[in-house]
């Protein structure tokens, strides 16, 4: 599909304030609809993946230690997309490294943007059944325990503030309908 | 709920690197649970609202171009939260300015972070019924256009890529949930 331009924002200048090594920011000047000018603070980010890892009656998360937030989180597996990376290669790698499983029935479910206010990252979210067992291996800067957990242990643990970041609500919805309706 | 820590990143030291009209970012150095040392790439945002305006059986939904995307997206209506603003307050705001709608029936569905690897961003998501047309007052810098659509046009809209951020398909999801389990 053509991407919809409605109410474009012409860039009149863009101004690259820092380079790290998961994200950069730039600072776009445009040219709004009316003719008027605003300013943009811009956040590039390389893409990533997530996984909703089905195993029986449970889905698989993971916990870690969320430094923005200053506390550990329990989430559906995911990590970044390496360089030149497809999507589906990238769910079966992080799927493999943070739970030890591996599966040859991975299906797309949807890909979204998180902030699409300030920032580019999209999330290519898969669903994966017939897990089989391998081993764990997280990167050497990664720490997380892994845990099978019911639906209505992932509902109580969004109502506990346990898990709530939006990819694994939005997985934990997805899920509960994948049972009322048979798709996802 | 006291905060969980586990595997927690003690602060070494923090760099500020940006401050903005929206996000702040800073770098911190971090001493990892095993002894070793990692960077952390640190976006800090004010916190949002976000609402799923129900009428009849259509969600109202904005459409509006997003500079880091390049291409107009069609959302639930949702905006930033300002200093010292309630999220409830926000939410109703929110919703005026940019559908012209009110409403005294509003609930809150839940909160969650949108990137919590890099950002501490949180959004507060509510669901509004009974809406009330009254008149919309986008900000000055804000262009928007608003559209009543059924379900079956969101998910069309899921599918055809015009809807793609993480909270509007939350929101689908949440509001589909709704239909079939009258729980949100």
């Amino acid at each position: 599909m053509t991407a919809n331009r409605k109410f474009e924002e012409i860039t009149l200048s863009s101004e690259s304030v820092f380079k790290g090594r998961i994200i950069s920011l730039q600072v776009d000047q445009v040219q709004l609809p009316n003719g008027g000018t605003a300013s943009r603070e811009i956040i590039r980010h390389p893409g990533a993946v997530a996984v909703i890892p089905l195993l029986e009656d449970r889905m698989i998360v993971v916990e870690q230690y969320r430094k923005p937030l200053e506390k550990s989180q329990v989430e559906i597996p995911a990590g970044k997309l390496d360089p030149g990376e497809e999507p589906l290669q990238a769910a079966l790698r992080e799927l493999e490294e943070e739970t030890g499983y591996r599966s040859e029935h991975v299906k797309h479910v949807s890909s979204f943007y998180t902030s699409p206010g300030f920032a580019d990252e999209i999330i290519h979210l898969y669903v994966a059944e017939q897990l089989v067992k391998g081993e764990a291996r997280p990167d050497e800067d990664e720490f997380l325990e892994c845990e099978a957990i019911t639906l209505e242990q992932a509902q109580q643990y969004i109502r506990e503030g346990r898990i709530s970041d939006a990819k694994t609500i939005l997985a934990v919805y997805a899920w509960q309908l994948y049972k009322l309706t048979g798709q996802i």
